[in-house]
């Protein structure tokens, strides 16, 4: 056996997170499950993408798909952030064409008084189904990772009633009546950790917090608004495995990620990942930061965008390849394909 | 006379900019002129966007409005950025609902072969009329702001056809062929500066560039893709008066904005203003960067975050207060009041 091949994915991924020696760099694209796979869309036109995420041989099948075909070193749970709110007791659906839906929108004390952060566990259940499945379906192959919306990323569905392009009514609740914001953070903060401590217990290796909305926060306000839940979040789990943060849009506040709890930070795509790992401390392991743009391009150019993603890397400890936001729906297969023969290869 | 009262809004304009001494914080607001002022909805009913903004009398009217009614130490040209591809022969309107849409886009080498980068004072003479209207009306009161899009922010509406996501065909362009996307730039840089010295020539005191998607780049290509086009617009011009850079969602390139031959840069909503202002340069000018949607709430949420940025830059040699993003259609008059009446007795 090659001594370079010796490594599973599993090992690989969960050797590069933390910062120590590995044959290759391990690879994982986020939102690798999905709309860019035909086996995926194949199930799509048989099923709701609700139904695929509260089903766990579906989300199970849903997951798989990519490692299947790509043999990616980790798996992520294929799930949706929403359902944090949904089983708060704020239930979600998808408009059409595109964007949330929340079946009421928080606009007061009262109506956040309403939500119920407990027994998350119960009440996600086939959550826990789902990753009990994948855990013993992926072995050593490929490492698993679990992941939550951080909790103002789930605020602002929460508060506006769906997606939005401002967040006037969650920024209002926090300049206008900080106790009432707080309140609200308090009770989703803690319903994400207790998510978060029930899927390490089902066995996930590793957790990614996805701040989504936090980078349109006033840069002044990103501690209180955002950040500072998230320490809360997942204080308790970053103990028990690596927790990988994916701020988008948040590169003005690198410092103040590297303080953040998290072993990993994702980067997007807007950064220069070189200078990036430069600034952030040697002892955190970093993920991304692909343009996932590139991917709808041709195969020279992926390989090439790949390679100086790489070559910057080369130096770093603790390279997890990655995309700088969710695989796009036109992403071409061949592409993905050369990206990985790419890393793969890389020497 | 108050010596505390003693400049005029034009000479407090330009002493901050420069970094001079001056009475008290400078103020003007992107955006100021247009949709949040009851005098220009009242004009719209009457002519069109385009209509104003081709017409001397009627821009210069739109221009003076804020003025008028909020005393603004600076007066930003009341004009749209698209004039340039449509002076160079690529025309446009408006979609309804929302968005640009070009009468045609770009895609290969002979398309943009078509585009005619000569001749911008002539084809563009209707907005050196209204400047010298302004510059006349304006006297001493108030400095004068002339303004244009990036190179890569027009090209990206240029190319794409209008209005976009994700500007794929630009990045194709960037990254597929570069000789084609150098001649694109070249021509749209070389129109951009000629369009930026006739606005000198014309009696503008200070020029502001609105890079508004530069920060939609791969971190990696920022300088190839955008900074080094708008250098080579501003070269000359910087020579001749100060230029303001407003490069939105680039707070991770800071640094290399502040080498770029701007005298002042305009800090988006998304940054901590007093860490920046210690980051960049201190014989640079900082402007920005109070968020939008702070006026769409409360005077008394105005006063506190106005106070907090003034308080922030306290110490800072020339600051230019403004927002972080252009006023929204649904700010509030009293909040407007709030903060000039906070700004102007802050001490």
């Amino acid at each position: 056996m090659d001594p370079e091949n010796a490594m599973t994915g599993r090992n690989r991924f969960l050797a590069a997170i933390n910062c120590q020696p590995f044959d290759r760099t391990p690879v994982w694209l986020m939102r690798q499950a999905g709309r860019s796979l035909p086996e995926y869309r194949a199930l799509k036109r048989k099923h709701s993408f609700l139904q695929m995420v509260r089903t766990p041989e579906l989300a199970v099948e849903v997951t798989l798909q990519p490692i299947h075909r790509f043999h990616y070193d980790a798996a992520i749970l294929f799930s949706d952030i929403l359902v944090i709110p949904e089983a708060m007791g704020q239930p979600y659906a998808f408009r059409n064409p595109g964007g949330i839906s929340m079946e009421f929108p928080l606009r007061s004390q009262s109506d956040i008084d309403r939500l119920n952060e407990g027994e998350i566990p119960e009440k996600l259940a086939y959550v826990a189904e789902t990753l009990k499945l994948l855990r013993r379906e992926l072995a050593d192959k490929s490492a698993l990772i679990g992941f939550s919306g951080s909790p103002w990323t789930l605020a602002t569905y929460m508060a506006e009633g769906g997606s939005s392009a401002n967040f006037h009514h969650l920024k209002q609740l926090f300049h206008r009546d900080k106790r009432a914001f707080e309140s609200l953070m308090i009770k989703i903060s803690d319903a994400v950790r207790a998510y978060l401590e029930m899927q390490v217990d089902c066995g996930v290796d590793a957790l990614q917090i996805f701040d989504s909305w936090g980078g349109n926060l006033a840069g002044q306000d990103y501690e209180d608004g955002s950040l500072k839940w998230i320490r809360r979040s997942i204080e308790s789990v970053a103990e028990r495995v690596p927790v990988i943060l994916f701020a988008k849009g948040c590169g003005q506040h690198l410092q103040r990620l590297a303080q953040s709890g998290a072993r990993t930070l994702s980067l997007d795509w807007t950064l220069n990942i070189g200078e990036s790992a430069c600034a952030i401390p040697s002892h955190l392991s970093v993920q991304g930061n692909l343009d996932p743009l590139v991917l709808n391009l041709t195969p020279e150019i992926t390989k090439r965008e790949t390679e100086r993603i790489l070559t910057a890397m080369k130096d770093r400890p603790g390279h997890i390849f990655n995309l700088g936001h969710g695989l796009d729906k036109h992403s071409k297969l061949e592409n993905i394909e050369m990206l990985l023969h790419t890393i793969r290869n890389f020497r």
